[in-house]
């Protein structure tokens, strides 16, 4: 880990770095488990937003990403992606600006679950004898967005799409976020199981209307990193935190600990044994407060001391105690450095 | 409400949005109190961090104002801002980029709560012959920074600033954020009068050690909003949230939800009929996830809509559910828009 390097010392914290070995790695890992299985990765930009993560996980291609919000999909765009899918169900107030997106890029999908969502696009016809290429969202029990893959409306909807004029139905897309629930390899794969059987015997019920040569994706970095071997007969997958990973990540069983290639640089900045604590340079502006401090160390782990519990935060202070028994003081000196790995590596790009 | 004006409806959505009037009503006020009561109001930036902002609480004199961030004090000095308080423990990673803040304004104030960060201000004289104006940051029972009220070495520190070359000791720093926990004007002022006498009563120990002629300051916005008389004997007071307010500070008591002055607007993308609900374009990422849904009505309040919850929330997704009961779908058609009031303002301005 970057921990060791000289540089680091030096750092203002709290500071958010990147072990770009192990993401690297985690990225390379992805790469060659899809490409061997012959699907396509389509790798999610959410993460992390950044080019450097984007460049590493499309191996250098610049192509064929996932976004989920406009600002992603134009900063992509201006920075010469291409091939970039908008996963998120098309709101009305967004069309305009996904019409000028398909217009100045080769390929921009977008996704929908809806009829009027649909006829939005009918509305705003592209220019240059363009077509929307629409990925219509399937839900595959992950109980969000998506028409149910078990309801008659989902093939009506996909026979709507593909018979409007200006549009092109290009693919089904099914969320597996319900693997964020499971514990271990086992349960993982029993949903990607489950997800991929669903969206497959779909894709047999719209061949059987004659709707075929459509694209199929599933994603969620849980089950991308325990395909089932079912998973082989999508054309897509797309996870995306499994670039940097987290704690949350090792605790579903996704990666070990050593996979996670981000951390949280912060400095004790105030001793108090009245009250047996120290205070660190990190509070939830830094950190985030996902996982609500469920871990036994609470709000992170706190890289080689699992004798210490980051138990509370605001906004720019972190108060750290032992798991239990007393404080050993001398051990931690007003200025040292902890190196936290955070439990949901998401949010903390956010800020 | 702005959510009436003509021009909301054509917003791109998730969007934050301030009611203007509102905030500059709040901020009046607050001017206006402290005015009267004789005590310079010192305006903490952290909730905002803009200059829209920080020009309103300071009623345009950009002076006198308090940052958590050296990125905040940075962009306010770039901004013609002075009289700039970094009320934060000096940590020692940060003491060049200080002195270089103290050496470019007029007053640059830096706070601390150990020996060890007074001994960094030592080794790092300010050219010109300026001095380091040190706070000292004293907790009166808030149980976060400062040295405890109570302790000798809290006098001791005191002494030891006051007679350190190249540092003036300017004033005591206090921040009453246990009214956090208070449900009510009552329990409000119950702590900020414990708050105000611990403070005036240490810089009252001070004085019969020959330090005198020291600032005093303490803050919070449930406080500020209700103060004692006996805050009147302050030199200085420094709250920050009460430019917005929120759904917390109207629970705590700080405000009453009419003086909230922002909102997240977000729009419906999804009907699920088969689970009785809707899916709103806003996640954790416009709104944070503070508080923990601890509102009967979820993570936000949703206005004009008590029969509604915002029961969980992913990155960019909200489910919305009725509190009780079946949801009418179509009081709430794809497209229309909600107006949330959030629960803790800060974190989302974060993002």
């Amino acid at each position: 880990m970057a921990d060791t390097a000289e540089f680091i010392k030096d750092l203002c914290t709290p500071a958010f770095v990147v072990d770009l070995d192990v993401a690297k790695r985690n990225a390379a890992v992805m790469l060659d488990r899809f490409q061997k299985l012959g699907v396509q990765l389509r790798p999610h930009m959410k993460t992390h937003k950044t080019l450097e993560c984007a460049d590493i996980m499309t191996g250098g291609s610049r192509r064929c990403i996932v976004v989920s919000t406009l600002a992603e999909a134009s900063f992509y765009a201006d920075h010469g992606y291409d091939d970039v899918l908008y996963a998120y169900p098309l709101p009305r107030d967004k069309v305009q600006r996904c019409a000028e997106l398909c217009e100045r890029m080769a390929l921009f999908h977008v996704l929908l679950d809806n009829g009027p969502a649909l006829q939005e696009l009918k509305r705003r016809p592209l220019k240059q004898g363009k077509l929307w290429r629409v990925w219509m969202k399937l839900d595959c029990d992950n109980g969000r967005a998506g028409v149910l893959h078990s309801e008659p409306a989902a093939l009506q909807l996909a026979r709507e799409i593909s018979e409007t004029t200006g549009v092109e139905l290009y693919g089904i897309y099914a969320h597996c976020g319900n693997t964020y629930g499971c514990k271990g390899r086992e349960q993982i794969e029993a949903i990607a199981q489950e997800t991929t059987t669903n969206l497959l015997q779909f894709m047999e019920r719209l061949k059987a209307i004659g709707i075929q040569g459509l694209k199929s994706s599933i994603g969620s970095t849980p089950s991308c990193s325990h395909p089932v071997p079912d998973m082989a007969m999508l054309s897509e997958v797309h996870p995306g935190n499994y670039v940097f990973y987290d704690v949350q990540q090792s605790l579903i069983g996704s990666c070990r600990l050593e996979d996670v290639a981000v951390r949280v640089l912060t400095r004790v900045i105030g001793h108090y044994p009245h009250r047996n604590q120290l205070l660190v340079d990190s509070g939830w502006a830094a950190l985030s407060q996902d996982g609500g401090g469920c871990l036994p160390t609470g709000y992170a782990v706190i890289q080689g001391h699992p004798e210490l519990k980051l138990t509370s935060m605001t906004q720019e202070h972190g108060r750290v105690e032992p798991v239990s028994g007393p404080l050993d003081f001398g051990q931690f000196p007003l200025g040292s450095m902890f190196s936290l790995i955070p439990y949901h590596v998401v949010q903390i790009l956010q800020r």
